[in-house]
């Protein structure tokens, strides 16, 4: 069976990824890294895998990473992530942004650090599965604002007026990770909506590589744990086009759910998944069209996409391990 | 001192109105209306008030309409505020959208009932103090939603390109009252967020007759109690031409907070308070320009903003009994 | 592979429990009842479940219950589920509270209707599987509030002094289902935290059953969407002597995880999981033991406990589909 | 007019103490201290502040301490607070748990630090105004827990059992402060229910300051903004014998309510007021009675408690500008 590490598996997208790998009948995990819980047990990041008497001790970060491990699941920051030396085999499926943008003199001016490895960044292929599925064994995984917006989108690139499309985005708190910070303590999140990082470039970047524009974006901050929806409005095509060019994009898919007429995405529904749903509405007075996009963050967002781009490395049924099926209360 | 009636006082805002004429210094109480409570003390709406001697005991809204009082705020639903018959004199506020569309015959389409009083639409005044305040005795107090939007966008009226705008827009659960329904009990609201009606025609009727166009608006059920934000996008003038415009429209305002650069809009900090703020943001690579207004719902959105329209239509002070100052947690 | 079917299967419960029979790896779902639905495909319960092409239609709860299913799962109403005549062979493991007091005069006051099948009362076994496995084909499943407080009790009997014993609970709004109400709704639940129901005898009547005695018993309405935690304070026994009790009692269990020393018990953790977790912790100023239970109240306290059940029952693996592994953010 | 300085007017408790002096008639803020924003305008701590031209800007700790104010409100950390060196005239509230245990010797192990200046500890008096009020010009403002619980039991003492009562609380996260940390991020707060520091002796000195006793003591984080509901469980007193000694102790109160029968505390109705409620309920079964407090931590529970603190020191009416009447959605 092929076996995985998990870098930085103390953090939110570690944790929801080693949680996926355990769910995973065709995975075995062989490494788990953290380097603040080092040397640890397993038990440190959740007493419940006390029971698993099957799993390895913590370890550092560079230890999982020389661990041998058929495919190693990277959740470390951006900084730490970019410099990561990849072993010379295996697969590598990286949830930062660190090899995401092609052009690496970009990241000193959106991501504040500079890119430390610029000459290897043409390894790593970007591969968010339903649309551009991994093509290498170093895999950039999608951020979660650009999946939900992309899987919103692209299908309709080429009929849409680029400069017409806004994206209203709303995120959980889990996607601004584990680190307290000011703006993420619960007293600054519970009964607030805040809208942050207008222009957020570097989510930008990403959506433009996979839409060929960039549109106007704003994310808010949401008092829910998880869960990511965003509204997307664009002129120049109609609604039941766009429908039509989603429902041919997606057809067949286990992941991407297109809703019926009449039924709104809603985060409540996809969280705890690694789904995403979309329903398209018309605007009549305005000609214009309506696509909406929900997702959990942390699945179809992070670790979700991250399994099922490391399913397709490996060989294995795309939808092996995730959470697709069932009903949601 | 002027006497004031409160005609649905124990549904959200009825009680958020009388809790603002009770804080009053030039307002009285005479009147509590609720059909469901009448005949009981003012304490079955809040056990505080059991040490206020002077309060009345709730009587059924047709006695609280007929009681004198000077000013007469109606909190009930849209269908019995319209078959209201106001008294010969006195100043009568209506929260409910009842009078707020001149062209009656659209009621029975967007309100779902026939409006039962056509002949006597044209006798009230639509009111929202900051850009039109009231010019009669009968005053139609705005909406929340359109409150928010209205703000934002209409003293940019005229140099905005209106095919271009589009409203998305945030609210707590207390917006939609407190009957009681399968989407807004606690289950289907909590960790979730949920666009709904898209195309609320009923707004986009007090919209279009405050901006002379209806832009497009996806509202969306917020896991909050209270609050609204409205991210509004517009095409065809700068940002810096439209904070001049905002800061030149709300200059000398108590209730309308233009913030500084780089400050966020947030619900958290208008919850609790009948002020608004605005935020004005640039997408150089759009050229969009994004204005972001956050009220109460429960305040600037419907009793803080029927208070303010009562002040001015009985002479007083404009802001007297508001809550606008202060430092929020 | 033996057979399921789900009666009342849009409620919370009934969502819940299909979910897990839908993952269950030796079960398939024979009949989904619901009286609100019938007619409808399954999709109607979740979007989603029109991808599963073997899914039956939704039939009335009458229909299901004679489906000839090998296990039929009851999410019913106490009153409706009281009524009910149970096909004359197969197992039924009924959520309600109608099979779970032997004395079935009690039903008038504690349930509010009098008992339409006394006499048949005693075919019907309360099972809560760790501390009393089911033993014959009619399951009464415990309710959520009991199974915690059970859980962190039952194995001190005979040690605690009765007379010493408070349970103060805390629930998320699920627990009091989807029918809505005035205290259900999210404006009375959010930022909110209320006690009701002081004294809820219906649940100490299961409590006095499975513990000889009936404890204090507060239960709270948490603003969360699920989960459950009981406290538990108890004199006249030590918590390492409690400590030692709780770990025989769930020694090996794969469901109840006894946390290490310093490892609070949390809602976070549980929800989405059908386990239920533990911890004792002494109060030496005044000899009092303290056991804290957290599960999630739709998991281990309904249809998670629901299907553990029915797995005894059928004689297959006890946790076979139970969502017992893994780590959560 | 009696003039007013806040020591760190940017924390949760300097920001709801200076809001409640913005609002008080007879106070005027002469000093804002803040040693992270010296230097800024009042307004860096909430836009709306621009507005009030008469507004000093923000200070240092030390300057605001030494500039003469009438009262100076403390809001530091306990154990800046600690090392305060009043000034010569003038009233000093502190909102720490600098000054409240008489015994200097125990800060080194419940408050973490040893304490700075044991020799005018006594100079100091506990004030909590309906059952100890102020003394002297050194006022130490009680905990929130402690308000709670302490409103609710005192008045009993010399009935009730004190081996038997056991306090299960739960606050809002606003409890904790402002500092970011691990517990206190929202990923950590939302959808969930967690104890802490059980026998958190600190707050045990104090009851036992007020009580005479120390109860059983476990707290709870929920996942609300503010609001403090605690449940005592007591024996030895029947539930009207209880009722009558709460009655008679805050008869006359305006910040004390005593609920009538079958009204529930509840935290929604307390938050952003300066009052407390309570209520008694009997458990017949176990002869126990059930007192339950519900407070604002930050009102009565910090800040509205500290001006009530002030004005009588200063004396004027006790509650003169304290948030106590009105209906609450």
């Amino acid at each position: 069976m092929p076996t995985a590490a998990v870098l930085g598996s103390a953090g939110y997208t570690g944790q929801e990824t080693l949680d996926r790998v355990l769910h995973h009948p065709d995975l075995e995990v062989l490494a788990l890294g953290s380097d603040s819980q080092a040397g640890q047990p397993a038990s440190a990041l959740d007493p419940r895998l006390a029971r698993n008497g099957s799993l390895p001790a913590l370890v550092s970060n560079d230890e999982a990473l020389s661990s041998g491990a058929d495919v190693i699941f990277c959740c470390l920051s951006n900084e730490r992530a970019a410099a990561l030396e990849p072993p010379p085999t295996g697969i590598v499926v990286d949830l930062s942004g660190a090899h995401r943008i092609a052009d690496t003199s970009l990241y000193e001016q959106w991501y504040g650090f500079v890119h430390p490895k610029p000459e290897s960044q043409a390894d790593w292929c970007y591969a968010l599965p339903e649309l551009r599925p991994p093509t290498g064994r170093l895999i950039a995984n999608p951020g979660c604002y650009v999946t939900a917006a992309v899987l919103a989108l692209a299908p309709l690139r080429g009929e849409i007026d680029p400069a017409t499309v806004v994206v209203d985005a709303k995120s959980g708190v889990s996607g601004a990770g584990r680190t307290p910070s000011e703006a993420t303590i619960a007293g600054a999140v519970l009964e607030n909506l805040k809208p942050y990082s207008i222009g957020r470039y570097r989510h930008l970047l990403e959506m433009e590589m996979m839409l060929g524009f960039a549109p106007t974006f704003v994310p808010h901050l949401l008092p829910v744990r998880r869960g990511l929806l965003a509204t997307c409005y664009v002129n120049g095509i109609a609604a039941e086009r766009a429908r039509a060019l989603l429902e041919a994009a997606y057809e067949g898919s286990e992941v991407v759910t297109g809703l019926p007429g009449g039924v709104m995405p809603e985060i409540g529904r996809v969280v705890h998944t690694d789904g995403a749903e979309l329903a398209v509405f018309a605007d009549p007075p305005s000609g214009r069209t309506i696509v909406i996009a929900a997702e959990d963050n942390l699945g179809k967002g992070a670790a979700g996409q991250a399994v099922q781009n490391a399913n397709i490395a490996l060989g294995l049924s795309e939808t092996t391990g995730l959470r697709l099926e069932g009903v949601r209360v």
